[in-house]
């Protein structure tokens, strides 16, 4: 990659990473095509003690969005309510009571998938069709959420890099700091530390720790939806299509690492792996329950159930990942 | 039960069928409780092809909602549209176009968990609390739905009551007719007819299908949303208090019959399984394709993870139910 | 027009009824430009009584809306309600309670007026701007709603062509039936009839009543929102423009006479007069309580305020007209 | 007033401005009784010029709201957008497009009027009534906005009292510092100092400019939303009770000076003047443009119309308010 470069280097790594065609013209499902049956039984197999983590963040008022782009955090409000049913005025007959509520939430304001219509690469989207045919004002035509409605199953797999590389990079707590970048070497001595289950193949959900979420939790939200943040380093790109991981996901804003390595871009890697590619890539989740426990047990893959709602024509979901080991 | 009498029979029931203080006085998850590692694990190994079902319906502005208490469909709009970035009129650098979306939408608007604050029972609310310190307009401070955020996953078992039914009551389509009323008679003979994998104990996510959904699909939804269904009979709830279930999910918008079985009332089970018993109740699932599934195998059982998502203070939530096989 | 070719029939109108250019290259206002201060002294100097009138539908539930193109009814929901104030739950000090709210609305749910944004004819907006360049969506970047916000004060002027033509179509009630095209022959019948207040000229609001509202409190919505209803004639056009009027609002969903006039057309007379004229278009309002006054005084016109919501980059905007006699 | 009991100070003030019963039993009009015709024509013909101003704040992202109780800033997004009409994909006849939008707020999220529901004391809502009878979730079932329809409608004069004690409090801008509590010897003052057309009587709608806009619209908004501010002191309760004004309107988030003058205590004027006074309050007014050209001119009344949204239920409604002079 040329850091001047931004635009040169993006269309070279999506020429090497592209997977368009790869499943036929018609195809809306990307890396989730290396998910099949046989995986998934495997990926049930991993199950040894029936305890289950969940990877979502809390969904509230006082989440990290700063309305960037229109995004807010979620806005839940009642319809009824339980001081309503106790005063007696709701209506209903031999003392029943009722409580209703509402959301509002941008699909991406908390732990959620990004879509394949969630973004374009000069004005192509996934398999290369153009982005007005695909995502109008009505959402997304081809590869809007619901077409991955029974996919997201498969063995997970846990990359704790901030625990593996703290020590090294001399910090206290488990933790990369803002703006650094994880490349591939970071990635396979992570997988080296962490021993034979945290090898990562064909069909897997790759999960990233870089710790910046517990980092939030300890110091609060700051600038975490957007601004500087560990993530993963542009360079990644051929090493995750080689690897051939049906989805990927980290507990940062951004997935990839921010400020971005360039001299001034915007997501490249993005750009790079959901429209080219057909990657699947997971924000803001938290693992940080789960990361400790795997630390402890010295293991570090299990069955992942990772649904999002089927919300038509969405580009993307909020969701409650559920890791059972 | 009296049909000239809600309240008393409602009364008799609760009384018969109440759980309170066998968590202890600050239990939040009812009868989730019958739910440990050791079921998860028993759960997790009733898995055999990796075969997956969405048990989701679809959440969209064609859904069956009618606007009763200000529930509506959900309200999908985009945020940024790929249009707009092939357009380029977005501001990115480098090609980089995206697309992002929003959601307005009640959490009872389509497949949903309804929390253990949905409903009360003269002022209370489950374990005994007063409904107006449980719910108020700030949402649910004790049983909100993000409290169950990792607790949703165990053996599932459908039973398929409108396919088992149907020959019986002459019906052409595998399906109950409007109003029928599902007796525990009914339930024992479904699981008598469908064999050994349909028994149902200790921590079983009950799934019970009346084919009514099935029925909309093909008809329309008409008033799915409040008029007349097959559903659970009033008389059921001792029997789903000595399986000791963890939770029941029907295809209807409603779980019990309707119209209801006194001559005036509104749900009354409910009022008698969630404040008293602590049960979770599934309305709106998508059984369809599971069901027709388990028929052609004559298996019933699977691992079932039914995530909601942890919108904190909720008293229910969307979810995707994943069903592997 | 020929009812076989729409497309030619607005071509040629178009032509006719343009108005770009007429107030310089950046203008943004259209019509309203024909409302200067010497108008709006000359309006309020038609006050003789002190009379209001809101020419506002309800926002609420039990509006007309049915959902076509994601319109909804208004939602309003309660942040904080007098049940909890009373009962002592929201931690307030000295007594105080409080109660706040939310809305969630479509700008054309209910009374409204069209922004210059609302309407395109073959890729362009007002003034000949290309529609992409002005709509995005982030929003109208040129002719937002927020750029009239100090502009709808003018005179107003009733013309209640439901009440002058009732007789001669044999209708009982003071009403247009549905269908019924409004042509300028009628209108000028209308203010024949009315007599000297009603004259209609340059910078002046003209409200139109053909009576469908009036019907639709009797009857119900039916297909308000969208089926057949009165109004105006697509050959209207040029009348609208020779007059020089500022603004049209109609009680009626749609303004112009539906089924639009063609074989097969949709708003032909928008198109027309929206992007190309640069006209204001209010629709849904509530003229029932002032036509009944007009007609009983034989006055037919007041000081109009009709101040839009100044919310950014919007295409239309809710509110609440108020004529002053 | 005593500083260290502000539940006896409010107590002694309420009993002291209490309106209840003055209109009747039912009376949901409150201060706004007020008005008649008679006022409003002697508002019309205040018209001098026929030059407006909208006093609204604009309604967008951009705005003061922090979340604070949930009340964000509007969040405003397209159904439809000119980029979709140009590029053609929105299937409509004849090269008509459209663009069409949907707005989710806060109704007290911008320029707004308090309705009589929106303050409670000591469980009691204006007139008397129990606070949990008149505002459930269901909204306000007796004082909701949507009767004062057609109210606000009188004369307006604006009290510029940022610009009459500027020079004397030493700022160098015509602004009242935060933390400053204007006093009816500070309006007695600012009415000498602006001479006859400021004189406030019954029926006004008094408008009350502390500058603070203007200083956010220069220096960003900080704290504006709940932070310290320029305001109404606790005592000039007596004098608008005895001046019988129908409104009063501020061009801060809160009317009353930040912090309140008490010890420990939150909006206590507000829970004198709208529970027991029946006082209609408007926040977050935008009186900048208005007042410079009411200096230039030495005149400081005007026709005022401040029509809310017919909202059914609401306890409050954003608004535009027009000065016509």
């Amino acid at each position: 990659m040329d850091p001047h470069d931004p635009a040169g280097s993006i269309a070279d790594m999506a020429d090497r990473c592209r997977n368009w065609g790869r499943w036929g013209e018609d195809d809306v499902l990307g890396t989730l095509n290396f998910i099949d049956d046989a995986k998934r039984l495997e990926a049930a197999r991993l199950v040894q003690t029936g305890r289950t983590f969940s990877l979502a963040q809390p969904f509230n008022m006082d989440g990290p969005q700063r309305g960037w782009r229109r995004r807010t955090n979620p806005v839940h409000t009642m319809l009824d309510t339980g001081t309503d049913a106790e005063y007696g005025n709701q209506g209903f007959p031999h003392g029943l009571g009722g409580a209703d509520d509402i959301i509002a939430m941008p699909l991406q304001c908390s732990t959620q998938w990004d879509g394949l219509g969630h973004i374009f690469d000069r004005g192509k989207a996934w398999n290369g069709r153009r982005a007005g045919q695909v995502v109008t004002s009505d959402g997304d035509h081809f590869t809007g959420i619901e077409t991955t409605v029974d996919q997201f199953v498969s063995r997970g797999v846990l990359l704790d890099v901030g625990r593996a590389l703290a020590e090294d990079l001399g910090c206290d707590e488990p933790e990369l700091p803002d703006g650094f970048a994880i490349t591939f070497e970071h990635i396979e001595a992570t997988m080296e530390r962490q021993g034979i289950t945290a090898s990562v193949g064909r069909g897997d959900i790759l999960l990233i720790r870089t710790g910046q979420y517990g980092r939030s939790l300890r110091e609060g939200w700051g600038t975490y939806a957007g601004g500087p943040a560990p993530g993963l380093s542009f360079t990644t790109a051929p090493w995750l299509h080689e690897r051939e991981v049906a989805a990927v996901a980290t507990d940062t804003w951004g997935f990839e690492v921010r400020p971005n390595e360039f001299e001034s871009a915007f997501q490249p890697l993005h750009q790079v792996v959901i429209p080219n590619m057909g990657l699947f890539i997971g924000e803001m989740w938290n693992l940080e329950g789960l990361a400790a426990h795997c630390a402890a047990e010295s293991r570090y893959e299990f069955l992942l159930t990772a649904a999002p709602l089927p919300i038509t024509g969405a580009v993307g979901s909020p969701l409650n990942p559920i890791a059972l080991l």
